[in-house]
């Protein structure tokens, strides 16, 4: 059609170069902006998503007594979450403030100006304020769901609400706006792409809080301290919940590009970030069988999520082989520390703080390692890692801000909680964490027709 | 690398503008229509996925011993509508026509100059058909798929061929056309954006004529007209439903622009539609504590939905907060009206006429209230609302909406299912029923090895 | 806005033409590689979200003692598929080559300019090297997940490494090489748009090897050779998968197109692809009804898959009814097929070589007979079938192209399966297997809780 046009209309068309844009038709910036509002508003769906990952692989990880409870939970926390960001924290983050918290944008107004501003100088072009925010909010909501983990199966439904609205309003915006709202560690070129550090550290931080307060649950450790396995009820269910978490981070990872110009650079993310997944995975299915002498799948399960949570960082800084290697170390790394974790005493039901936590914080610092400059350059933030020729400035100023991160969150989480605990109080009695938080807390079973069979069968009738 | 082109050619695009336009690239015309094919795509993808989650949540709503039948009747039925709404009820909703019914367009041919209509004004460029026609096809199987919930756990399977066919030819496209066909209540300037009573309120009607011809399930009603509750269950399953449905809803709602120009209108969209069910979800929990004592997940669940059923109609045409407004009041309102049919002895297993319907009516004529006059402008159909200066004329053309669609779907599917339950029947046998549908209607259990070992525990043999 | 543009700076843009092109814009042909980027990268997403319904299918088809190893080997071989084809596999399939296999890109490096090169003509732009791969990937990862099915509920853990490596390696990219990276087939014009042969004949021929060498599942057969129904444990699960996988066709077949451009041609063979499977999954179910008395769901979901596996060759070059017709005789075949399978002693737990080999001939012999000359020119590739006009010609290349690929992956799989059941062995114990798998192979039950419910009341007790 184009050399149709050509042929018949060359002449008129060097006359009148304008005849290509009719009255109804876009101009480039438009079609620009479109392109990224459809990938971002993509993205941002695939990251809500992880809410249904999440609440099947927590789900999954515990007992069919308390499942009802898990999986419902997460839908109130999400809409807690929604509500609660939508009015306060995305302004603490996102708005125009100081080195360490944003004053502007409150109820999601006023900030249309504000929507190009991305992390380091990739956005292209604007991204429409309400898909920026729903993306931005998908992301708190991530951070929250992690933080949960640490509080499964024996904390108070009352406990969601408060502590869900004060993560979402007082934790979380505020260290996001340290990297990815203008604060001080953005202005020390903090490389943390898509939030090792912002979203997963963050979350399992507060995960790890919860659970030394919340103590172990019931039966989890012997009277000589040795820990007992409580294993999930569903591993279906888990696996389910994995593949749309892998799914999803192809919308955390890329889409924090915030734009699909750039020549193709959201799909080079999604490359590194498939594969340091794939390599998670297999490490530490591989591990475990070394260890356990049986391949254990709730630890493959962990190793990938561990290596996307490694990834998050460093997607966008590091070469595709790099990312296999930070994948790898992500998932054998989880799986020792979870494993000592649990033998010391700290009873975290779905490894939260070993599969966001510690390899959040690897993350991080990975950069500092296999950052190229040609990548940092293009990102616009830092500079390149050890193991390219930047020396350990790289390495330091990630190491600072996951200390940073971790010191804030563990400070006010405490706080928090503590105050929480001394109060309205944290844990359900004994008699509810026996007879499940689904009973306890909902009224009435997640499984019932299973459940009822089970209590008749054992004699153990309940309620 | 533009700006290396305006270094080394900037005199000869002076000279030459059309160079830019080589041989094989697009025109701006033929890239708006692009990303807009992609959009909507998306958004059919989106709602057609939608059937994923009203399978998981009508399965976790009912009993085991129909789990099979209920998840897997959602196939058949999608399968019989697409073919269905292919060959004639698309041409009876997108066709040109009169005021009643399109005349044009079977089997989806001769329509390609269709298919920039759409709602309003909103769309920017053509969407290819065969999209256009993936996308209402998608609405037309939610619908029938909410009609389905009123015959749950009794209706015979030949009453889903038979009923399912003459939904989609001869209910559905005929109220699809009078709103966004060009029809009657297009030309009263009704708004309805993306069907709160063209998917659902139809729908809902159907279900409830359904549930009143079937009678209630046995063991629901005692002697005294009590109900008895018949959990669902699986409220993993529903949960996941829940998300699989909000997650579609952002096809939905921000899809039926047709288009992802104007701005990022869309997204504005999203983000109304993600806050009514954020709201609707939290207060639906609220109240259901505070009126059991217990905080029940499946209101929580209904009130997410019902919040959703009503922003669809509202999403364009109201301001953020308000939309927050309009999914509060419909998870609240749903929660009373579900509890009423149940004490009135009306049996809808998974109270489709109040999520559908009273959240349909409410949120049809919300924006009767709310539109506001910026909005409806945007959009290009009705005016403002009540509380922003238009009066009463909106709300009229509203109530007389529903008003007409109800009525209109009430006499059609009582006269349908009438006919069939004077003929072919429309229920199982009570045996059939009491051993459950997955044995009498496909011969073999959803879930064999657990409803075998129940069976052999109670010594309740069935087959 | 672009009116107020050309109204006031009408006259400037007749002088000076490129000022439409600030410095930040893109130029037209970027504009037009972002969008294929994103909608080949959406494709690509639901096409490795496949791995997800493969998952709970093969899951929800077999037993629960076997669940959490059928789901969560999924994530490991895909996981192992990813790192293989990244280092070998990408570059035999579409590497430069010769007209048996690639000889570059190892590595997914120096492969930049291939991007463009794809099935036929159809490709418009340049899609990111990223993207390219993760969509080809996708696809040998589906290729895979189909060659287990027939190494279910029998097979030992370390064949799914081995073999999970050498298919990838070994035997998928040279058939994908012939076919679509400028093989030997490709040269003859054989009409496989997204791969009823590659992907599908391909990943079911390996099944059929392994499920003759592995012999019957313990119980299938009885000694008079007549079989037993082994059902599988969670339909619900199997739906949901199927749908699944329905919505992930929507990424495979018109994600094909590697191209959002063409007047909209992805939205025609999304449209396609639809019909055929909606007209498969009725056609399955009517005939099971007939023939068992019962309308069988897992028949039904058999019928859905074969029709989109036989469309998946066709889906751009027939009419929408011609889909249709194939979809239906897709649904049928397979129906019988599988009977006779099972009934001449071949134990295919979830009816891999009926589905997908059955289906996928079928599927690619459809085009000889159906292809229009119109869509044939369109795509660019081979002619009209013999409905239409083209004799016998493109029938006899699609029957070569079955031949040989159906020839080469038999033969490579007896080799390398023979293999190993000579040296490592294939199948675990008779002990192992009654256990179940996930005792095996991984050392806990997918479902503890309800399996040790099972095993005392039974009196079974296992480990």
């Amino acid at each position: 059609m184009v050399k149709k046009f050509m042929l018949a209309f060359g002449i008129m068309a060097l006359l009148f170069p304008t005849l290509a844009f009719a009255a109804d038709d876009a101009t480039v910036p438009q079609l620009q902006s479109a392109i990224d509002a459809v990938w971002v508003m993509l993205a941002a769906i695939l990251v809500i998503f992880m809410q249904a990952g999440f609440a099947l692989l927590e789900a999954g990880s515990t007992r069919m007594k308390n499942a009802g409870h898990v999986a419902g939970k997460t839908i109130l926390t999400f809409g807690l979450c929604a509500i609660a960001f939508w009015a306060v924290g995305f302004g603490f983050a996102f708005g125009d403030g100081n080195a360490f918290f944003g004053e502007t944008g409150f109820f999601v107004s006023g900030l249309e100006d504000q929507a190009k501003a991305a992390f380091g100088s990739l956005s292209f072009s604007d991204v429409p304020i309400g898909i920026k925010f729903l993306f931005q909010l998908a992301f708190a909501g991530v951070s929250l769901a992690i933080a949960w983990g640490g509080f499964a199966e024996r904390a108070k439904l009352p406990v969601y609400f408060i502590f869900g609205i004060l993560f979402t309003v007082v934790i979380y915006p505020i260290v996001a706006h340290w990297v990815w709202g203008g604060g001080w560690l953005s202005k020390l070129g903090m490389q943390d792409f898509a939030g090792s550090t912002v979203v997963h550290l963050q979350g399992a931080t507060a995960a790890l809080v919860a659970t030394i307060l919340l103590k172990p649950r019931i039966g989890k450790y012997n009277k000589d301290k040795t820990p007992n396995l409580i294993p999930g009820h569903n591993q279906v269910l888990s696996v389910l919940g994995v593949i749309i978490l892998w799914i999803g981070w192809f919308g955390f990872n890329p889409g924090s590009t915030l734009s699909a110009m750039g020549d193709g650079f959201f799909g080079y993310i999604a490359l590194t970030t498939n594969m340091a997944a794939a390599a998670g995975g297999v490490a530490a299915l591989i591990i475990s069988w070394m260890y356990f002498g049986k391949a254990d799948i709730p630890s493959m399960l962990n190793g990938v999520l561990a290596a996307l949570v490694a990834i998050t960082a460093a997607c966008a800084f590091v070469d595709t082989w790099a990312a296999i290697v930070i994948g790898a170390v992500a998932g054998i790394v989880t799986f020792f520390t979870a494993q000592w974790f649990e033998k010391a005493g700290i009873d975290d039901p779905i490894y939260a703080f070993s599969v966001h936590g510690i390899a959040g914080i690897w993350g991080t610092l990975s950069t500092g390692l296999f950052a190229t400059p040609e990548l940092s350059a293009k990102v616009g933030v830092g500079g390149a890692g050890l193991f390219y020729g930047g020396g350990l400035h790289q390495l330091g100023v990630q190491a600072l801000g996951v200390f940073g991160a971790l010191a804030f969150v563990l400070v006010l989480s405490f706080i928090i909680l503590g105050i929480m605990k001394a109060t309205v109080g944290l844990r359900v009695t004994e008699e509810e964490e026996i007879i499940g938080l689904d009973l306890s807390e909902h009224g009435s079973y997640g499984y019932p027709e299973q459940m009822k069979k089970a209590a008749q069968s054992s004699n153990n009738v309940t309620v």
